[in-house]
């Protein structure tokens, strides 16, 4: 297991993170200098963010400081409730994975989707297995087009309590069998993001980072676990502050191959979005050090 | 698949229902006067309302109205930060065993436990794995208890977001798998609680009550799961108000042989305890004839 006491070069920074600090959108520009001027090497920035800085602009400043991209946020969303809506996703994927490619990220990450309107509290059905069929379909659609561009796609399991509004993968046994079925011969070109909030629970966990392997085991990210979680979606804590047992799930990841970065992804609306990003980024890379 | 909707015969009332209507906690006894009055065969009280209202008494008022119980809430809570808490537990859940015999309860349903010091906010560890163990301990301790007092065990997984503060065990496969390790003839001592709220995302369910079969399936808990869900504890949903497909479980539940009572347990601070108990048990009866 690599050692992170010294340094934070395999420290990455999703730019959820520092996002709208007090209530104020932070641009991604903003951010990128900030993490330039610490060191820190990587960020995981957002579809959202990058359009409204441009793309091209957010291409060049990343390559002038020398920033990688540890993964790309978001593509997914795939289960529609008409034909239309399927097309939309599958325009709209393939968007992801072209801004994927310009700004040489390492992966395109996806959000699958769940119930067509549940997000917005109207689900058109109560479906679910519906939902992951179409799950499917997008993911082995997108596939084709994502390996032409040679963009790995990460399908990141999320947490079951978000299985309606937000994706119907949610373990990483699941996740693999997706993999397995649509990418048999393990090139790389499909795998999982493993992000420790949403799989930390798992009895299998381990077992399915082993299966995962080195192929599969495309983005890991951080945060913690707070008790109490007082909000199902931004309530996610620092690295350090809740329950999870972050360096024996690192040392799981590493143990089957991952050597990548490990990305700090806390959505938090009571308490680091309350603070200045310069406060976030150094106390993330402080316990990106001490406690992951 | 039985047909509910001519009556309510198969209808259970966990009494936390309907327990502290507009902030006034409601007296067991008159819980068990309005199940009666309205002919609900069956209830699942919990243990600090049967103490409140005195064992004797309940055991009494249950056996005047003809009530049976479908379960009783609860024991479990075996993980524990030293020998101590450890033993306490063991105590416990052997008087929880005692009571549930008394008032003739078809089980004891376990609530196992997670990280010690959690639900307080103050986890004394992180090692899930080392909770696991302490629960498997501890069901096989009382195992041996309830056999000898012919009290079924039904352990009752939890949904993932429980897993540090209330119950480590959070799928129907962990479940099983310690319901085999610990009972492999199967004899019935042993056995889940499905409630829908807590596995209804799982892609493993069908499969997974399946493999229970009627042996191990002791209880059938129904509510449905919001979108959005304001609250991880008190924001569950009446049947049919939320995205849960209740007929397509129970179908699988009673095709693998369940034949008992569909037991309706919802915690709603901001919904359903604000309304009148009469209210909310009519509403109980309505969704169970129309969408359970």
């Amino acid at each position: 297991m690599r050692d992170f006491s010294q340094d934070h070069l395999w420290l990455s920074i999703n730019t959820a993170t520092v996002r709208k600090q007090r209530g104020v959108e932070q641009p991604l520009p903003a951010i990128i200098e900030a993490c330039a001027k610490r060191g820190i090497r990587a960020i995981s920035p957002w579809r959202d963010q990058v359009a409204a800085a441009g793309l091209g602009r957010v291409s060049s400043l990343v390559k002038t400081h020398g920033i990688a991209l540890s993964g790309y946020c978001r593509g997914g969303m795939f289960p529609a409730a008409d034909a239309a809506g399927i097309k939309a996703a599958h325009e709209d994927n393939r968007r992801a994975v072209d801004e994927a490619c310009e700004l040489n990220a390492a992966c395109l990450v996806l959000v699958v989707g769940g119930l067509p309107g549940a997000l917005a509290g109207k689900a058109t059905h109560k479906d679910i297995a519906l939902s992951r069929s179409q799950v499917r379909d997008g993911i082995a659609d997108l596939l084709d087009y994502a390996r032409q561009n040679k963009m790995p796609l990460a399908i990141e399991p999320l947490h079951p309590m978000y299985a309606a509004d937000r994706a119907c993968i949610n373990t990483m046994e699941q996740a693999l069998d997706v993999c397995d079925a649509l990418d048999p011969s393990r090139t790389r070109a499909l795998g999982v993001a493993v992000d420790v909030y949403h799989v930390w629970w798992d009895p299998k966990l381990e077992a399915q980072i082993k299966r995962a392997g080195k192929e599969r085991l495309l983005a890991f990210h951080v945060c913690d676990w707070l008790t109490p979680t007082t909000d199902l979606l931004n309530d996610r804590g620092m690295m350090g502050d809740g329950v999870i047992d972050i360096p024996k799930i690192r040392g799981w990841v590493e143990a089957a191959g991952f050597a990548g970065y490990s990305e700090v992804e806390i959505f938090s609306s009571v308490n680091w979005w309350q603070r200045d990003c310069a406060e976030v980024l150094d106390t993330c890379i402080a316990r990106h050090k001490s406690v992951v």
